[in-house]
């Protein structure tokens, strides 16, 4: 057998320093679109950096009574600009991804990524530290942001009542400790109470839709993972196709959709749902009064049933033009 | 930097003869679940397999004037069985895939992959041939049969009127033609005719479910790929969430969905369709009157507005319990 050159497939990955992964990728139908292809790969990246950082084999770990623990997305933050945009990837194109892992406690991990369009000149990429994503973002690169927390189920054949359990050997202590000023904790602790990331007390937003409902089933053909869970990139899929149903609603067109710029989505992710729990979405939103194409959509997944938030979701877009109706 | 060994991601595929490919590869949670995804990945290598044995860049490749073109799946043939189905992959699962290409004429080509899971010996796989998928299955193995053509838009901003149309540089006369008597073509003609691939005539079934529709109108936010057409795994999830709506109808619940065995499952897809297009799909089932497990499920997703079919799909499925009521 005779190797061939990949016209398809990423490169291994190769370590840059002691807590970052880089990796040129070419971008394949499966990883792109207009849906969570991309992200879905990203969760991919999460898991491998997380793995390779923390010396655990991902897909085998179990805890102490023996049952399966995964890193499980919690919290997901993703900031792009007009430039660079995770739903405008398209096949061929070829990115380098740019990977740290950061200590963050005894169940979870904090990981950053950095992704831009592969530059001509092929000079190695630097690590990304959370100072250039809080305080010196480049309009031409995406940024991603995960805290991945080990979870096990406590009923086998149940997707309720998860609870945190990460494996004996996950090892933390060696890798850098996030700075508590760039810790995303304090804003998810707000985000879960208040239901939203968004600052409704902010004099620069004046409200547009103050609630629109949609009724969504999870749906067992398209939504569970390998292991029979509410696949993460699924929760957002689900988040962007209400967020659609309230944009015709408002009389765009799906063109408009498609061409919309997300400048920042964040989401965390309260518990997981099960293979065919009834939800009900829960959106809202504002603009800017002094630029009304600056929206801020808030997005909560609902268990009506369990009275309680599964998803509360925030994304500011930039669009091409202003919703002009409140509702 | 130094390499390291991935936990996650493929080998470099290898080359096996003259037309076939082979690849070891870790299941993601990216590549698995009871969605798509497993076979959005297939139609990954399908492409690469396209690409290296017709000797195009296939994410480059345009036509005579200058549009884009791209490999479409036109037909999809997927023969699984109870040891071995797409949707129970899980996490770290390790496969092997043998992917064969086959001169079909002067706009598409055949790809054959075959599945299964990578045996402790690492004996080198041997190439897959028609005889032994039309043959000689093996119930440990899966095996996908892809028929793709070369398309492009007629009109850049619509996915009507898709044509055909092949790269200058696309070789296939070096490629292996595939033998007459395991041509799939005698079977999406009829099947494009009668808008089934199952023989409503044979005397060995009994109908169950004579008509059962459902309204699905394309999610922009999930279903449309990087280049903004319906993708190919997006209208296999559309037949399945279909087929759940009717499974749920019929009284059954979702864990016996989940748990189906989809023993063949085929589907050729006619046309794609515009980003907000409201489509019908109506469905039928029969069963074995020996074996009422045995049922076929044809999913006909049709363009109300235009009078036509965009897809039609057959499944064979064996479940675990037999419908008892009609409707």
């Amino acid at each position: 057998m005779s190797s061939i050159s990949a016209a398809v497939g990423p490169m291994t990955p190769q370590l840059l320093d002691g807590n970052s992964l880089y990796r040129r990728v070419m971008i394949t139908p499966s990883a792109c679109g207009h849906n969570c292809l991309f992200l879905a790969h990203l969760g991919d990246w999460t898991w491998e950096a997380i793995s390779t950082m923390s010396h655990t084999d991902i897909f085998r770990e179990k805890n102490e009574d023996g049952d399966p623990v995964y890193p499980s997305a919690f919290y997901l933050r993703v900031c792009g600009s007009p430039a660079i945009q995770m739903h405008h990837f398209t096949f061929g194109d070829v990115i380098d991804v740019v990977t740290s892992v950061f200590n963050f406690g005894s169940q979870s991990l904090l990981v950053l990524h950095r992704v831009e369009r592969a530059p001509e000149d092929g000079a190695p990429p630097r690590p990304v530290d959370p100072s250039e994503f809080h305080e010196r973002r480049d309009e031409n690169r995406l940024y991603v942001q995960l805290v991945n927390r080990w979870i096990a189920r406590s009923r086998k054949t149940s997707n309720e009542e998860l609870f945190k359990s990460a494996p004996e050997r996950f090892a933390t202590r060696h890798l850098p400790v996030l700075p508590d000023r760039y810790s995303p904790r304090l804003s998810y602790d707000l985000a879960r109470r208040a239901e939203t990331f968004h600052d409704v007390a902010s004099p620069d937003y004046e409200p547009v839709v103050e609630e629109f409902a949609v009724d969504y089933t999870i749906d067992a053909a398209r939504d569970l993972n390998g292991v029979g869970l509410v696949y993460f990139a699924s929760f957002q899929s689900i988040v962007d196709s209400a967020l659609l149903k309230l944009w015709r609603h408002l009389g765009r067109d799906v063109h408009s959709f498609i061409n919309r710029v997300v400048r920042d989505r964040q989401a965390v992710i309260l518990s997981n749902a099960e293979i065919d729990s009834d939800l009900r979405l829960i959106l809202r939103s504002w603009r800017r009064r002094d630029d009304p194409r600056q929206e801020v959509f808030n997005v909560v997944i609902r268990h009506p049933a369990r009275d309680r938030a599964v998803v509360v979701s925030t994304l500011q877009i930039q669009s091409e033009a202003p919703i002009h109706a409140s509702v």
